[in-house]
């Protein structure tokens, strides 16, 4: 897919019509959240105005529909991930909810005192805090696989790290903040062969490149739908068949239970028993048209295309005097986002700077305090790519750079 | 507000045009969850078409208006309440999760061996079962305030009930199966007697009576978003302010933390450390608009008016031979729906003989199996009013239940 024709795809998502402070919005936070395709807005509106009821518990036309309409959404949730079956697929509110699910639900009841819970620095506090708590809770310990200068594991010191105590690995497939592609199949191969399971968070992956879970071989995996270009309040925990079945539910009430005597009760199988409640079902549905639309275009057209624009967008920032670029250099492959830094010139003005100019772009800590001391900086300004970018999005933030540096270091 | 004013009403509901097998919906399941007004749509689709950003993190405008209609939507959702402030509302995916997260984040870590949690046999399984957990794992009792034969609290024997040794009484204010409105006040005073806190499981009184939490008095309130005319995927938990300050996290990662160390963490203040990662933005937004819907008409209008249709069903449907309606009776105060069976024929025939009527009731146990027990029977029929119901609704269910006895008690 070259730039015309991601142009055209643009098209698909009507807020990146708008301006914001009277220029063309250029939008290049999408690791934050991502835009809509009509597509996904279309279903909504749809599924609001003609099929909504709740599922699972209607005999009524309208019930069915709606249950249909749910289910279906987590067959293509297994179809898009290579998952043998909707019974893999769990829906939750986000990679957040995911993440905690598998630390809590999973992790807590079997956790030892002297086991290892093995992961990186440079993980969303998503992916840390949880296992902060697994570890206070159980007497395990937190241990941290070790990155080279550019922000990729040192493979050689991981293979000793994960060792017969490592009982977990979790890591992010891609890192929000420093870009970084983890190893995730060889990082499986290496927990596996300690009896260790794996977790990945794919809320960076999923979005922009093909993943298949039985390749990746990975246990659990987590994405969140509305940086999958579906709505908010909806994400997704992939587990395999038998690790749902041993992972406790963190939420009890109704939808989840079989039978609930006085005072104790039995659950459903996986994955329901680990949806209590009213699932967010117009939003899973919304999921599926998103996935839909991402399968139609295909993953892999979409992952070539998105990493053209950022070696596009790399190359043309490494050209600005004072800048620091982090995570990994050309020739290592990387993310759909750079993360850096303008001379000394405060993140927080750059992004006000740019978004003066109708860029948007993040600053700040990116949910990875630990990540920033590792690079030994307070913050960073991040930007990040999406099917829907252009280069002529890229050549507007090289402008905007410009022209903060200009009054920053005038 | 008039039959016919009713009848104006509906035309602000799109999905109530369709049609089911063929003929005109009457759609009598808001318990289980409403339909939502245009307005609700619109908002939903101008948001995601104009304001999609993540919240609290961009310095960008496009951010800094999605936080502003995220964090508007929590300080209309205080004013409904009519709680002091924003900051006493988290937004959560719905009554189970605000549920849960008071029995493990507020009730767990305070409850000892011999403490008592009150409850009652009619509780929906999301006020049953978290709790049952929590006794469980702390070693507390969990004990059933009395119910007289309608369905209401014995007062009397609450009040012996309630007692030095309890921590915590938790009810429906609107029981989703009984129909009984519990006398929440009242609750209060006796709970706050003793040192308890009072949980109130709102979900089915929001949506259809003016829930004022300082005239109510309760510690906790909790309801979700699509019962209440809103999307599905959010739910809300109020709670009085020093009450939140003391309800530990559930979930842990973006969002809710202030410093992020290495092996340790610390937290923002309440509402926000108890919402986890991206939270349900545009749901919650659209719950605003929702909850705006609800008082441009006005809360007690609305409330008159599904009164005023509840009786004419009660009257209507007692005149049926062979029906058994539970719940209070003539006289006094109940919710806006009516559970019954109708002689020995299965609640699911019933259901069923009605959808082919074009008329979508719900059988089953309600996901009150205790409540079932208590009242004899395996399942009912639940047909749930709410403000676009009609008289003719009530005509069309009665006629089709009379086709029902006719095909079955032939």
């Amino acid at each position: 897919m070259n730039d015309p024709d991601r142009r055209v795809l643009r098209d698909d998502f009507p807020l990146l019509a708008r301006s914001s402070h009277g220029k063309p919005l250029v939008y290049l936070d999408s690791a934050a959240t991502s835009q809509k395709p009509q597509l996904v807005l279309d279903t909504l509106d749809r599924c609001y105005r003609l099929h909504n009821a709740n599922v699972h518990r209607g005999v009524y036309e309208l019930a069915a529909e709606a249950t249909d309409l749910y289910e279906a959404a987590r067959e293509k949730t297994a179809r898009f991930l290579g998952a043998p079956s909707g019974q893999q697929i769990v829906f939750t509110r986000g990679t957040t909810e995911s993440l905690n699910l598998v630390a809590f639900g999973y992790a807590m009841p079997r956790l030892q005192p002297g086991d290892e819970i093995v992961t990186t620095l440079a993980e969303h506090h998503s992916n840390l805090v949880p296992w902060q708590q697994v570890a206070k809770r159980t007497g395990a310990r937190l241990t941290f696989l070790p990155l080279l200068p550019d922000g990729t594991l040192d493979l050689e010191a991981a293979e000793k790290k994960i060792n017969p105590r490592t009982k977990l690995v979790t890591i992010a497939h891609v890192s929000n903040v420093l870009g970084t592609v983890h190893p995730i199949r060889r990082l499986a191969d290496l927990a596996h062969r300690v009896g260790a399971a794996l977790v990945v968070d794919a809320a960076q992956s999923v979005p922009q490149r093909l993943v298949d879970v039985m390749a990746l071989d990975c246990d659990f995996l987590a994405f969140s739908g509305h940086k999958a270009y579906g709505p908010t309040g909806v994400g997704v925990l992939y587990g395999k068949r038998e690790m749902l079945q041993r992972t406790d539910p963190l939420l009890f009430g109704g939808e989840m239970i079989d039978r609930v005597e006085l005072t104790d009760s039995t659950w459903k199988d996986a994955p329901w028993k680990l949806e209590a409640g009213t699932p967010p079902i117009l939003q899973a549905i919304g999921l599926g048209a998103a996935l839909d639309y991402l399968s139609g275009i295909g993953m892999d057209r979409i992952h070539r295309a998105v990493q053209d624009l950022t070696r596009y967008a790399y190359v043309s920032l490494a050209d600005l005097e004072g800048i620091s670029l982090y995570g990994p250099g050309p020739g290592t492959e990387r993310g759909d986002l750079l993360t850096f830094n303008l001379g000394d010139i405060h993140p927080h003005d750059i992004a006000t700077v740019l978004d003066s100019e109708g860029i948007a772009v993040r600053a700040g800590h990116h949910c990875c305090q630990q990540a920033m001391r590792w690079l030994g900086v307070p913050a960073t300004v991040r930007a990040s790519f999406a099917l829907y970018n252009t280069r002529a999005d890229v050549d507007r933030l090289v402008d905007g750079l410009r022209k903060a540096k200009e009054l920053f270091q005038a």
